[in-house]
């Protein structure tokens, strides 16, 4: 695991009796989480997430695992197995069940609930087979045990998969807070009996294992809401993820305790929230929640509204409260606005920006840098080596994770005891073979990122973000010839158009005269093959720019002939 | 202070015997502070800073203050006060001495030998003033006091601005560091003796207003780099800003300890460490710095390389030592990178991206995440309250912050007893004129950002930039047609090309018989103007690809006649 990173060739056939796992997403970067384990001809899959993207894929909407390499094998896979309800990990299912629809989705309640709400928008009514911690199901040849782990989400799952090649543990996400909202803590000593029988191979979450220490109960932002709450004296506005039940929970708490109804705000929260409450995961007190309608007659001293849009969404509910576009609300002086919710990596721009946007308008602006109103999802450095110390796998490959985690959490298996060699620091498209209980990377295929753009799957590269990149950062100059088929000759043009170049509108007359030049030297050497005009445009064209400008748009040279 | 902001209009002239105070950037960015005063008809300036551009400002290089507002004044300018050698602080003022190039410079040592490097590339030889604290200047109407404040670079000031109109402070940036390096801590002192003269306006440093407590001291990230260079086995790489002396000097400190040899790597760190150990500020001892030739000569355990490049710019010596494309260093397992920097908003992506980059090629990479190897250089909430509590200002005009630190900033006023309506809650262009002891927002100048994008200043304004945010989300979409100019008949095409839209080649197939079409009905409607043909293609192609695709590149439709 000290070792660079190295290119590998494609994986040499699955010994008999040995198990595959192949990483689809979830390792390199966080988000778009999949594993493939292989058995025995069979297929199980563990998690079907989306990545959502930076500024490295610009007009991108989502990220999915590459399924190429299982594509024709879809016949063989037994079962979809999801240990909790986020996007992250459930987002790519309507992408996967596009290919074929009867996949059986196994899960929790709550989990198997948001990912048919999400395939009922795409007219998909998966087969599913709802577990719970405790439950061990036969899913062809891997026998599945189900863990309760606890999260950022209700009824989150860890699963151990039993095949005669050995014992697999899969965390899913977790964290080991010790007094949770709803009392379901991780199952450490669940953990621990299968640590005794010896776990070959553990695959843990990494997201934090850079971080020293522990996380803080979530139950401890209570008392800093009642703390907001008692000192606000207009409207309050709460963020928070959708999906977050024992957050929204403790909202509702500090509205009760504090005489406000609650509305909430935003598509996702206002279903995902009706299903929390049907599961009996969230508790709402007679009368507390109400309508927007009445809520924006009551005084502000009796309301809050619970929304989305704490990742500075430009189209959510905050997004738009903070720009003056929100149809109901409008941010005045006195309004109290939390954001309690994390700052996912590389949305600081938008979030500040709304925050700003809000303090502008004259909102109090409290969030996680200037108070205690979030906690992670996921179990710090000392989490990890807790878990490691009860589990003493025999094989150790850190999964959901950047490189920087990845390694971390490497660095602490190995000071835990799991010696160097069998700790597999791998990444998407990776092929590790679990053989005689030595996990060891044996090879791998090809996971490239699949770009949703508008409505399209897998139309959009990396080189077409290139493109992209080249004309969002310095825009384009066209350069237009007509020319007679015949003689070569210009008939029309040189004419320029640009756009994200200049302001200037005489900013292109010096370069005319300098394309004119060029073809009729051209013309003069008898030259008359388009692409080979085009080419002269482009070169006469970027010269000129470079010199009078040291900028480098994206020139675009056409010759048409007549 | 608690109101709402609201547009306003050109101000008033000043009254006789008033100070006006136009802050001309940094009021809702951090970055290219500039702050005019006006007394009697002369001009002060406090600082000629830049500001970063974000992903909002795709392809700029950098944004300038607006000299417009001053531009037909700079007769008037008495002086240019630095406060402090920071980017955001002096790299504007090469873009405005082009204007006039014998403003003279007010500032430290320090601060001067920095500007004067930055200008001498720029063959600019310009008048200067050099200051310490303590020292009183007569500039025009303008008595300036300079005061020493601790700040993340040395020999950091604050300016008292006495005018017939009043006492005016300006901290420049500043933290309270009790303990500094260099013994040279804010003088609070100093203040408080103003403060008993009666401040009549305090403009204060509100990058941290939000964050509650106080800095950590710089001299304990020494144990901590003492720590890691104790547990290093391979070469150490540490990163920082190229002008933060005192955390070099720590990192030299610490490699002197461990016997290991440092080589300082990137042009500003070379020059600036150069400049610091002729001023006295930083010690090196005799034959620690070594060229990168003995560096690279030497075993992995006795060197340090001393870099560039901690906010992840990708051609700065880390990153490209993170890529691979470093010329001398390599990154290998065993190598330890220790970023021992601020993450500055906006660079989060890049920044993860060098470190993940350096951690999958085998580095151990350490950053103020998993180790207290960073402080601020601003003084959050705990030590603005003392600040406030010393001078007790009559006025408070919060500076240099977002909107969010300002509002929190006039909230610690508020808090510390300046009455709410002397608070001055402002942003760049608003005009404040401090008359008879108050200070109020009497209107507004247009304070554009001026974006620099290679050689030209000011060509690129926002409407392109919008412009280059379609193009790098979307791609564009060319049609093209040759019409004769006398019957209007298509001669040829249409013809389609485009970038950044789709990798598929039959992509344009659908929608070429629709232009074909939509052109042919023009025609017997007897449409010939190439205008209108444009508009009618721009429509034909954009409805086509919202219907297919769901996508908004840009449409770049072109009618030539011949």
């Amino acid at each position: 695991m000290t070792q660079a990173h190295i290119e590998l060739s494609p994986p040499p056939p699955l010994p008999e009796g040995a198990l595959r796992i192949i990483p689809l997403g979830g390792l390199g970067a966080i988000g778009r989480n999949m594993t493939v384990f292989e058995y025995d001809g069979k297929l199980l899959i563990v998690d079907c997430g989306v990545l959502f993207p930076d500024v490295d894929q610009p007009g991108v909407d989502l990220i999915l695992p590459d399924f190429e390499p299982i594509l024709d094998r879809l016949g063989d896979v037994q079962a979809i197995v999801l240990t909790h309800g986020h996007e992250d990990h459930i987002g790519a299912v309507p992408y996967l069940l596009a290919h074929k629809p009867d996949i059986p989705l196994v899960g929790s309640q709550f989990t198997l609930a948001l990912v048919e709400a999400k395939l009922a928008e795409r007219r998909i009514d998966p087969y599913t087979l709802t577990v719970k911690e405790g439950r061990r199901e036969q899913l062809g040849p891997f026998e599945c045990e189900f863990f309760a782990v606890n999260h950022s989400i209700p009824d989150a799952l860890a699963v151990a998969i039993r095949t005669p090649a050995g014992l697999v543990l899969h965390t899913g996400d977790f964290k080991m807070d010790q007094v949770p909202l709803d009392g379901r803590i991780t199952d450490l000593a669940g953990f621990a009996r299968l640590g005794a029988e010896g776990v070959d191979l553990l695959l843990s979450d990494s997201t934090n294992a850079e971080i020293p220490g522990f996380v803080t109960p979530e139950r401890d932002i209570g008392p800093v809401l009642d703390s907001i709450f008692s000192k606000a004296r207009g409207r309050i506005i709460v963020a928070s993820f959708a999906s977050h039940v024992h957050r929204v929970q403790q909202v509702l708490d500090s509205a009760y305790e504090y005489d406000r109804k609650v509305a909430l705000i935003g598509r996702s929260m206002v279903r995902n929230m009706g299903i929390a409450r049907d599961l009996g995961l969230l508790r709402i007190p007679d009368g507390l929640v109400v309508g927007l309608d009445e809520a924006t007659s009551l005084p502000p001293d009796e309301i809050v509204f619970m929304s989305t849009g704490s990742q500075g969404e430009p189209m959510s509910a905050l997004g738009r409260m903070s720009t003056g576009d929100h149809r109901h609300i409008t941010i005045a002086p006195g309004d109290t606005v939390v954001l309690a919710s994390s700052l996912v990596p590389g949305n600081e721009t938008s979030v500040y920006r709304v925050i700003n946007q809000l303090a502008r308008a004259g909102a109090t602006v409290i969030h996680k840098d200037t108070a205690k109103v979030h906690v992670s999802g996921h179990s710090p450095a000392g989490e990890l080596l807790y878990l490691l110390n009860v589990v003493r796998p025999s094989n150790l490959m850190p999964v959901h994770g950047e490189w920087r985690h990845l390694r971390a959490h490497a660095r602490l298996g190995v000071e835990s005891g799991v010696p160097t060699e069998n700790v597999v620091l791998c990444e998407d498209g990776d092929v590790v073979d679990l053989v005689e209980g030595h996990a060891r990377l044996v090879g791998h295929v090809k996971s490239r990122y699949v770009f949703v753009d508008g409505l399209a799957v897998g139309d959009v590269g990396e080189s077409l973000l290139t493109e992209r990149k080249i004309l969002g950062d310095g825009g384009f100059v066209t350069a237009t010839v007509v020319i007679d088929s015949v003689t070569g000759k210009v008939v029309a043009g040189p004419t320029i158009s640009a756009k994200g170049f200049s302001e200037d509108p005489e900013a292109f007359n010096p370069v005319i005269p300098l394309i004119t030049a060029a073809l009729d030297r051209a013309a003069d050497d008898g030259i008359t093959d388009p692409h080979q005009l085009q080419q002269l445009m482009r070169r006469t064209v970027g010269r000129w720019v470079n010199d009078a400008y040291r900028r480098r748009p994206m020139i675009v040279p056409t010759v048409v002939e007549v």
